[in-house]
């Protein structure tokens, strides 16, 4: 069945807003079986939302509307959909109460442009909204016997709320329309460049009918996502697992996970299991090693400390590296790093400490240590590995990215 | 004059991707003095493309349309604008050798595909295009006399070659169909809400008619954006100038920067400028500020030291935090606050040293110490001050987002 999303707002036509509600929407009604033909976006006009209802409303079978059900007069959602159907508006009930026992319970008084909030057309379906002011509403926008059904779904543009709706609300009045279901599995990679990633799985869709493989590049790592189609849920489900097996193999350890958890997430699940501890001693990635792990909750049951160590005077004084070696060798060194890892490990007794210093950028590369040049440690109980990797990324913010990914990518193939 | 956004591409409909590039192109058209009637976005469908090309190039004067130009047969943008103008299609000469100079230069083999990205509709103007391998093309969508002109520019897709084609090549091309021109002066803010912003500068759009004020949260700051309209760049600039100039004396120095700096940034700078040096010591925000100074080229001329301190054994160790202190009083109060700043002072010898510790969660909070308390401390010569907040946002990062920009927006005031 064919679906469109359509969002107003002139915040989007003139670009203050990204719409990450249309990308939301649209893999939620892929998944759910549903072929999204089209976005369309229009600014808060009247006579380009009429248009845009009587086009969609003539092309597919389900229509997901966000925005333009606010409180001030800009917003002309809910008005001109009555009008384009030309039926009166009308107040609900339940709505208006809900919307003032909501103004109560945060103490606040409700103006009278909150009441518009719980005006509909007339023969609408009221959408509560638990999590907001603003309720959605449905509507059949095909026009008596022009065009057939159209379920279309106005709901408000804040994604928390739009969201709930469209899950509480929308998914269990479409379900029926669905020609297909699908199942999805997700892997997280990193390690691989997406053509890499690409060319190590090509076949699978070939061998696999019904299943697209996605990916999604988050730099810098490498989604992979298994969507299978097929008839019944089950046999999504089968087929999804079969494809699924053949990436995880073709793939190997470059995934580093299953589901949707980040690497700071299995770095720190995996030490707690292994009721290991970690420290960290940085210096070109600046403590965004630190960040990525301690962003994850429960991560002080394995985190003990991490250096930021930007100046050589803190990498002897917190660190213990010896001057001569920062002399000898350089701050960027296998000799340094190693160093460091090791007085990271010493001053916190951590099981595993890991060191980074390299060149950041755009300043204080060399001929024989050009930006993007990095030096990593890990030292444990077995002793004391280094290695270098040279990342040829356009900026700092990549190069320390990548950077700090790698180091993550260190513990978490120490760790199991 | 009315322009609109096509975006082509099975991946924007499955929502794999956000459309990124119609928010930024929406924003350029609308302060190149174009009004963005609509973005419209359609699969990698000949039909569907077709009826999108028929219905903008009749009702808005340019279109500009990403995506579809890239080699593989999917992308069938190129050949459908043919069809659709009833006009063969040829290949260019000289982006055929600007493509195989290219992957010449890369040292890769040019596939026969690739030469597909030399061919154009006749009567098309090529867009070359220096930062990757597809050029882009114009052609007049209106069809023969049954519609005006309509400008369309057909893009890559890839954000980086999107821009620089956009800014090159298209914009040049339109400028005299802008009916107005526009001049924008933004600001960030950080430290009151959205709505707070939003009623300081309440009246400043009806005092100065053709400004509009817009509003971009990035948690935890707002952007406040002045966008002058007039008939003419120089009155644009004196209105925008003005408007400006009332903004910036109702928020005062809750302005962090005029422009684009982020707060790391604008850190980086005062204290360079001024020929200081900091350390940071944190707890609960895990290396984030470290990060976020780090981020900015430069850094290390102003940043000397960071110590993330989870475990309390950390705090003592490495700096000097007395056991007694946090026996006493707890590792999230003041006096351990102010102990680990002046500790990291000393370790490090930094003009200033900041220190947060607080509980970011979603454990460890307690009646006395609940979820988001937090403690900033900052030692320079001047002594040691301490001040807390109670962050009541509903997760983890947004207490350590927050926490962060706040211990930032200390080292700002506390060094101007």
């Amino acid at each position: 069945m064919k679906s469109a999303i359509l969002s107003i707002g002139t915040e989007l036509t003139r670009g203050e807003l990204v719409n990450g509600n249309a990308a939301w929407l649209s893999e939620r009604l892929t998944q759910a079986g549903f072929t999204v033909t089209e976005h369309l976006v229009v600014d808060d006009d009247e006579a380009r939302i009429i248009d845009a209802l009587a086009r969609l409303g003539a092309s597919v079978s389900v229509v997901v509307c966000t925005g333009g059900l606010g409180p001030t007069t800009d917003d002309l959602t809910t008005e001109t959909v009555a009008r384009y159907l030309g039926v009166p508006m009308r107040r609900d009930a339940a709505s208006l109460a809900a919307i003032e026992a909501r103004f109560a319970r945060f103490g606040r008084v409700m103006s009278p442009s909150n009441a518009k909030q719980a005006d509909f057309p007339e023969a609408a379906t009221v959408l509560p909204n638990p999590v907001g002011t603003a309720p959605g509403f449905s509507v059949n926008l095909a026009k008596a016997s022009a065009s057939p059904e159209c379920r279309a779904f106005f709901l408000p543009g804040v994604p928390r709320e739009m969201q709930h709706l469209f899950q509480e609300e929308v998914l269990p009045r479409i379900a029926d329309l669905a020609t297909h279901t699908s199942h999805q599995i997700r892997f997280r990679t990193f390690g691989l460049p997406e053509s890499v990633v690409g060319e190590k799985l090509a076949g699978v869709e070939a061998a696999f009918p019904g299943v697209i493989l996605g990916y999604r590049a988050h730099f810098p790592e490498i989604e992979v996502k298994v969507l299978a189609t097929a008839t019944d849920a089950e046999a999504a489900a089968t087929l999804a697992e079969q494809a699924a097996a053949v990436v995880a193999e073709r793939l190997g350890d470059v995934i580093y996970t299953r589901g949707t958890s980040s690497i700071g997430r299995v770095v720190v699940d995996a030490l707690t299991a292994r009721k290991k501890t970690l420290a960290l001693a940085e210096s070109c990635t600046g403590g965004l090693v630190s960040s990525l792990i301690t962003r994850e909750h429960g991560a002080s049951a394995a985190f003990l400390f991490g250096a930021v160590t930007y100046a050589n005077e803190a990498k002897q004084a917190v660190l213990g590296v010896p001057a001569a070696t920062i002399t000898a060798h350089g701050a960027v060194s296998p000799e340094t790093a190693a160093a460091m890892a090791e007085g990271a490990r010493k001053v916190s007794g951590a099981d595993y400490a890991v060191a980074i210093t390299g060149v950041a950028g755009p300043d204080g590369g060399s001929d024989e240590k050009p930006v993007g040049t990095v030096h990593f440690a890990i030292a444990s109980a077995e002793g004391t590995r280094t290695e270098h990797r040279l990342f040829r990324w356009p900026n700092r913010d990549m190069i320390q990215t990548i950077a700090a990914y790698t180091a993550l990518d260190f513990v978490r193939r120490a760790v199991r």
